[in-house]
Order: C-alpha cells, then structure tokens, then sequence
C-alpha cells in the first residue's frame, strides 16, 4: 500500500497533504487530501472524514471549507477523499452531466454496467482509504467520525447508520436526506443500483431509519436560502423519520444561508467540535 | 458610478460580495470582493484592504484567505481588488508571463506604452475604488487600513508609506521589499515605468523609508520555507531599513510555512487583530 505525495503545505501548525495511490476498489488513481494537526510525535489522533458534494474533488473543502484552525485546535485528523473515479477508460461523462458519473459517485457501490467496475465508492470510503489513512497517518483508527455536505451528507448519514460502532459522530451540511424520493438520488441510484428500489434503501438514510439502522446522534445545519432545499434536500423527511426511530437530531435551519461552501465554512468549526466532543468521550 | 453585483453569500454571519464595473481609471471592467460583516443597520465600518499576489484575481484571497470569521468578529470591512485590469485589448499576455502584465499590475500607474493607458492600478486602488466603496457600502472611510501578500505586500506596504495619514495600520504577508533589487520587481518597474530607475523609487518599500516615508509601525509575516524569500522578497533589506529609520516593525519568520494560501490563513486572523486594534483606536 503506498500512496505519492502530490503535495504538503505547513498550515494552522500542521500539515495539509494532498496525496494520490492506485485504488484497488475503483481500479483508477485516486487522489484525496489530509490535514494532519499538530501533535507529539507518538501520538495517535481520531480522524475525521469529510464527504464532499456533486461535481467536487478532494480540493474544494480543502481550500474553503476553513476546518484547518479547528482541526489544529481541538487535535482530528481531516481526511477528504475524491467524489468518483477518474481518467481514461471510467464510464460516466459522455453526457456531460454534473450529477451523474464523474464527481457524482453518490457513495455506493456499482451493481449495474458499464458502472460496476470503477464505481465503489462504497467500499473506497469504508474499507480502502481507512486501511490506508491507518497504516500511513498518526491515526488512531478506533477513533473515527463522518460529516459531508449535499450529496456527501448523504454519503455521511447512510454510511454511520450502517457502522453505528465504527463511527462515534456523524453531522451533515445540506444532506441529501431521501434520495429515493428525490431526483437527483433517482438518477444516481438508478444508474448504479439498477430498477429495483428495494437494493436502495441501504443508501437511503430515510429508508435505513425505517428499516431499523440507529446511530447515537446528528447535527444537521441547512441553507434556509439553499435553492434545493425544498427539491433535493427535504430535512423534513429527515426530521421526520428521526423523531419516530427516536434519534437524537439537531436540525439548523440557517437563516439566509445557502449550498456553497460560505454556508458549510461558517458552521464547520461548529460541527467540528461536535466531532471532538463524541471522539473525546 | 454604479456597480453590478457578481455573487452574494451570506457567510459567517455576514455578505461576502462579488462585483464588477467599469473602471474609469484602467478602462475597464474590474472586479473585486467585498466582505461586509454582521452590523447594526446605520452602522459605518473600518475598511481593511487586502491587495493580492502575481497571478491572482480577487477570487484567491475570497476563497482561500480564511478572514470572514475574523472579520466578523472584529467588524471589519474586508475588500479584495483584482491585481490587473483583463480584457480584450488590454495588452500584456502576450508573452504569457505570469510576473508582467495581467495579473501583474504590481500597485503603480504605468508611464510606458502600451501599458500606460490601462494599467493604473495606483490610481484604482487608492482613488477610484475607495471612493466606490464610500457610497455603495456601509463604510466608514475616514478608517481604513492595508495588507497584502507578495506583489500585494509591496502595494501595501508601498501605498500604507506614501499615505501614512489614511491607512491606520499596514500589514504584510511575504512582501516583495525591494522590487527595485529583485528579478519580478525589477522587470515590472522597468516594464511600466521605464529605465530609469528613479521613477521606480516611490514603488520600493526600501527605496521610500531612505528618501523619507515613514508609518506607524509594521506587522510582516515570511514563511521561512518560502521558495522565493531569498531572491524575491528579501525581508533583511526591510529589516535594515526600518530599524535605521526607526520604523517599529515586527517581522516574523514563520518556520516550515511556505508563499501559499495555506501559510496567509494560518496568520490572516493575527493581523486582522492587528488591524482592528489599530482601526478602532
């Protein structure tokens, strides 16, 4: 397992790497970066993932998600990984669609052709880059959180609820809540999972809460201005479905704030102590 | 003199703005970014001006600066100008440099053709954008201070020492102290004001305290790892030449960090202190 350092910059006391390995899920060169805070030499710090959204690479939360100061301070780990496969030869950008294919790889794992063979975001974010983040990072690995925004809320949501144990904090900017139910997550599923919305429901955090999935808590903060709050997001199925399975959730409705990353930086400092509070218990 | 609005997110509380008009002084349009924080509604606010690097548009320091929290706090205006004018038949890409011409006004009124017509950037930054800002934002303009990065530390510094009576306070990130003796600077000087070098004088930090400038006191952060600090930047010479005229400076070499945006935020909310207690005063 080896990755190359694409780049390093000291930044807030730490590091912030941007590396790139050979993915033997998506069989493609997969790019994502990492803060590392500072810390002691021996030390092992929790890590925290940051899903990101359409149309988004590792660098967009790197460069304005402002969670370097916050990492710094209270000692995470940041790790962001790429949204889909990419290069030569990866299916999913003949039409040129932004929420669909490349940089829209919804976090499943592709049962249907020509997707199956490079989308496994799935497994990529759960199992590969975990084993990687472990072996190369000061990683405690027994200490992990997830947060994402938009379509990477999603990611986030759906993949603590299915390791309530592995994950001890999870919060969502903008998640797209019900994907089944919306047309974006239409789209997607559709074009990886194939017809039969019974395979869905294990990448639906609605659907998930329905069938049974519990995780301890979520703090969720939503764009009152996000032009897809209403289409897209729909924190009210959220809500929801969380009040009958009883699950603990913050919901924030922020006023005038909308999808872009001026909404997600200013609450990030916000979720990350969220993070460290569970991480630290 | 009227302005049309790019882009308006709310952020961290308050309006982080983009716009564009037409530039009287480079005969074009230019675009710039405008923070303004959470306020009181008759409220006027201190205008801190942070004027950006080669190669940069206002987008850089919007996106990567990490100052909309700090400035919220503190209640500072925050405004971004471009760094050259752009557009069709403004001269100076030909060669595709990325140290002359667009993206590379380097903060002076040029006297050489065919620059001299479009590249006024003096005159835009310190004139006509200042008197933009007075009537189309809630802006207090009898306090305004100055910093910048690299070719933007040098139009701070340079135009905090030729108006010592305006700009409150003046800060810089990695400046280019003495273009007049470094390879960018010598030919941007020569490229915009000619041969002779005295004309240069009053666009050289060093050059101006020898003849006479003086300021309050300076904050200037280098990273020690910075690939250009050595032949570009030169922070000894500014060392030097504050010490013997008796300019209080603070100089600061940051160790491991080097000339990009990840070293600007780690220190941006330092000197936006530095600012804010100079403004409020």
């Amino acid at each position: 397992m080896t990755i190359e350092t694409v780049s390093v910059n000291r930044s807030h006391g730490g590091v912030q790497g941007v590396y790139k390995h050979a993915s033997r899920e998506t069989g493609t060169d997969m790019t994502f970066s990492v803060y590392v805070p500072p810390h002691q030499d021996s030390a092992k710090l929790p890590v925290v993932w940051y899903l990101s959204g359409l149309t988004c690479t590792h660098a967009n939360v790197t460069e304005k998600g402002e969670y370097r100061k916050a990492c710094a301070e209270l000692g995470l780990i940041f790790v962001a990984p790429d949204t889909s496969p990419r290069g030569e030869g990866v299916p999913g950008n003949a039409a040129g669609a932004y929420d669909f294919g490349l940089g829209a790889g919804f976090y499943v794992d592709a049962t249907q052709a020509p997707f199956a063979h490079n989308y496994r975001m799935w497994s990529y974010v759960t199992k590969e880059l975990p084993e990687l983040i472990a072996t190369q990072f000061p990683a405690d690995i027994n200490r992990q959180s997830i947060l994402g925004h938009s379509m990477g809320g999603h990611g986030a949501l759906t993949i603590a609820l299915s390791h309530p144990d592995r994950y001890r904090a999870a919060t969502a900017f903008s998640p797209i809540a019900a994907p089944s139910q919306v047309p974006w997550g239409i789209k997607a599923l559709g074009g990886y999972l194939g017809d039969k919305t019974e395979a869905w429901r294990k990448h639906d955090t609605i659907a998930l809460i329905e069938d049974g999935a519990r995780f301890s808590d979520f703090l969720v903060d939503c764009g009152e201005a996000d032009p897809f709050l209403s289409e897209q997001l729909r924190p009210e199925l959220l809500e929801r479905a969380c009040a009958k399975a009883e699950i603990p959730l913050t919901l924030r409705l922020q006023s005038g704030y909308d999808h872009s990353y001026y909404f997600v930086s200013s609450f990030m400092a916000d979720h990350l102590r969220w993070h460290a509070a569970r991480l630290k218990a």
